[in-house]
C-alpha cells in the first residue's frame, strides 16, 4: 500500500468538493460522479483497468477508503492503487462523502460513462432498453440492472429522465451502470429514427397495447421448433428496441406512436399494471430468450 | 354525504392513533394497518364490499378522507360511505396520519388480511411466491404485485421477513395487498411440509443453482407443441411454490435443501446477479405461461 496518510477531517475541502458529486449541478459541473460501496467501486476499477489496458481514458479519478475496507478487498485493493489516485480516509470522512449511511469503507470519484447513440448504433446492437422520462433513481438503477442480466447491448434514458448518476441510481444498478453502455437526453422521435435505419424494430410496453406478449413468444417459440411457419406480428427474434414509459403516466400518445407495435404483457391475475421496473424485466428477457435460442 | 364535520386538528387524539399504525408495535397490537392514497383505499373497499356481501368480516374499518378527493373519485366516495365509517378531514390532518408525505386526499384503517397457511393449500393452489427473510419492504411490495401480476394463489413471508403491513411495503404493493392471499410468520421447514404435502413442487430462485429456467420453460414449450416427449428435469406446468431469498445472502443453505431443484435465472449479460424482485419477476411469469397455455 503507498498511500500512507489516513484523510481524518470530515469538513476537509477535499471532503466536501467529493460530497458535492451528490448534486446535479456539481455533477454536470465536474463531468464526474460517486460510486460507493465495495460492489460498485470494484466494478469501476475492473472497467478502468480494461479501458487503460486499450490505451482509453480513464474511469476512476480517485478512491477513498478504509484500510479495513483495503484488507477485506485484495480485489479492490490492487486495482486502487493501480490507479495511482489512492488515499486512505476514516470512515467517518467516507460517511461524509457519500450519500448512503454506510458506504462500506470506499467510494470512488468517476468519470461519467455516457457515450453517443451513433456510437451505440454502429456496433449493430441487438437488444436496447430505452426509459423515457423515468423519474424514479431506483426504478431506473434496477431497469438497467435487468437490462444488463438480459444481456442488452445498450440503455438509453431519454430527456427528462432522472440522472442515471444519481447516487440512489448507481447503488441500485449494483455495478451494471460500469458493465453496459448508456446514452442519455436523447429525443425519443431521434432515438427512433437513428434506431430504424440501424434495423432495429422498435417495441412500446403498454399494458393497453393490442400485442400480448405471450403469443410474440409462442410465435418465436413455434419457428425455433419447426411447428409453424407462424408469420406472426413481429419477430422476437429481430434486432429490438424496447421503450419503457413513466412510472406514473405511462408512455405518452406521442412516444407509443413510435413503435413499430404496442405489447402488453399479460395480467394473469387482479393487479391493474405493472411496475414499470417488472414490465422492463418480462420483456427484456422475453427478447432476450428469443434471440440467443 | 353523511358526515358534514370535518376533522381540522392534526394533533387530536384520533389523528395520533391513526399515525401510530406507522409502527409494527401499534400494528400488531390493534391487528390494524393503514391503506394510503386513491389506490390502495379504493382496492381495500373494493374487497370490503366483496366480503361484506359475503357476509364475511369488514375489511375497512376506517376512512378519513377530504372532500376535494371525494368528488374527485365516485368510486371511493360511494363505497366509502357505505362502510359507515367515513370521516371528512383536512389536507393537514390527513399528511399527520399518513407515512408518505402526501396520501393524496384519502387514507384507510383496514383490518389485518393475512391467512393460515392450510386455507391457501386447501384452496389447491397452482403458484405460490415465498419470500424468505426479505428485508425491504419495498421489495417485498414489489414482488407480491409482481405475484399478482403472474395470477399467483398466495404469498408467503417466513418468519424473519419484513412485516408485509408497513407503509412502504403497503404503497409498493399497489392495491396487490387487497388481491392476494398473503401468509406470515411460517417456518420454510413447515411451509416446504405442507406445500409438498398439498401436490405442489418446490423450487429455489437460486443463482448458483443447476437447473436453467430457460431449458425448464424450453422443455414445457416441446410438450405443448407436442414437438419432443421431453420429459425434463422439472415440469413448470406443475403446481409450484417458489423460494426467493434475501436480497443480501440469498436463500441460506437450509432454505435451498428444501427444494426439488435449485433453478437459476440465466444472466446474459455482465450483472453478477439480479435484485430479488428482478429474479422473482422472472421465475412466477416463467410458471405462469408455462401452466396457463
Amino acid at each position: 500500500m503507498t498511500p500512507t496518510e489516513t484523510m481524518a477531517n470530515p469538513r476537509a475541502d477535499r471532503v466536501r468538493d467529493v460530497a458535492k458529486l451528490a448534486t446535479r449541478a456539481a455533477r454536470n459541473r465536474r463531468r464526474r460522479f460517486l460510486a460507493e460501496g465495495p460492489q460498485a467501486v470494484r466494478e469501476a476499477l475492473r472497467l478502468d483497468a480494461e479501458r487503460r489496458a486499450e490505451g482509453r481514458d480513464a474511469v476512476v479519478a480517485e478512491v477513498y477508503a478504509s484500510e479495513a475496507c483495503l484488507d477485506r478487498y485484495p480485489e479492490i485493493a490492487g486495482p486502487a492503487a493501480a490507479t495511482g489516485q489512492l488515499r486512505l480516509a476514516t470512515d467517518d470522512v467516507l460517511a461524509a462523502m457519500a450519500d448512503t449511511v454506510n458506504p462500506q469503507g470506499v467510494v470512488a470519484v468517476c468519470t461519467m460513462l455516457d457515450v453517443a447513440l451513433e456510437d451505440v448504433l454502429a456496433r449493430r446492437p441487438r437488444l436496447l432498453a430505452v426509459m423515457c422520462r423515468v423519474q424514479d433513481p431506483g426504478n431506473a438503477g434496477t431497469i438497467l440492472r435487468a437490462a444488463d442480466s438480459a444481456g442488452a447491448d445498450a440503455v438509453v434514458l431519454t430527456a427528462g429522465s432522472v440522472d442515471i448518476y444519481n447516487p440512489k441510481a448507481v447503488r441500485s444498478t449494483a455495478g451494471s451502470l460500469f458493465h453496459v453502455p448508456v446514452v442519455l437526453g436523447v429525443e425519443p422521435e431521434d432515438l427512433a429514427a437513428a434506431a430504424r435505419a440501424a434495423g432495429l424494430g422498435i417495441l412500446a410496453a403498454d399494458g393497453d397495447g393490442p400485442v400480448d406478449l405471450d403469443r410474440l413468444q409462442d410465435e418465436s417459440a413455434a419457428r425455433r421448433m419447426g411447428t409453424a411457419a407462424a408469420a406472426g406480428e413481429y419477430r422476437l427474434e429481430a434486432p429490438t428496441a424496447w421503450l419503457f414509459g413513466n412510472e406514473a403516466q405511462g408512455l405518452s400518445e406521442g412516444e407509443k406512436a413510435l413503435a413499430d407495435h404496442r405489447v402488453a404483457v399479460p395480467l394473469y391475475g387482479a393487479a391493474e399494471s405493472l411496475n414499470v421496473g417488472t414490465a422492463a424485466t418480462v420483456c427484456l428477457y422475453a427478447s432476450a430468450r428469443s434471440q440467443r435460442r
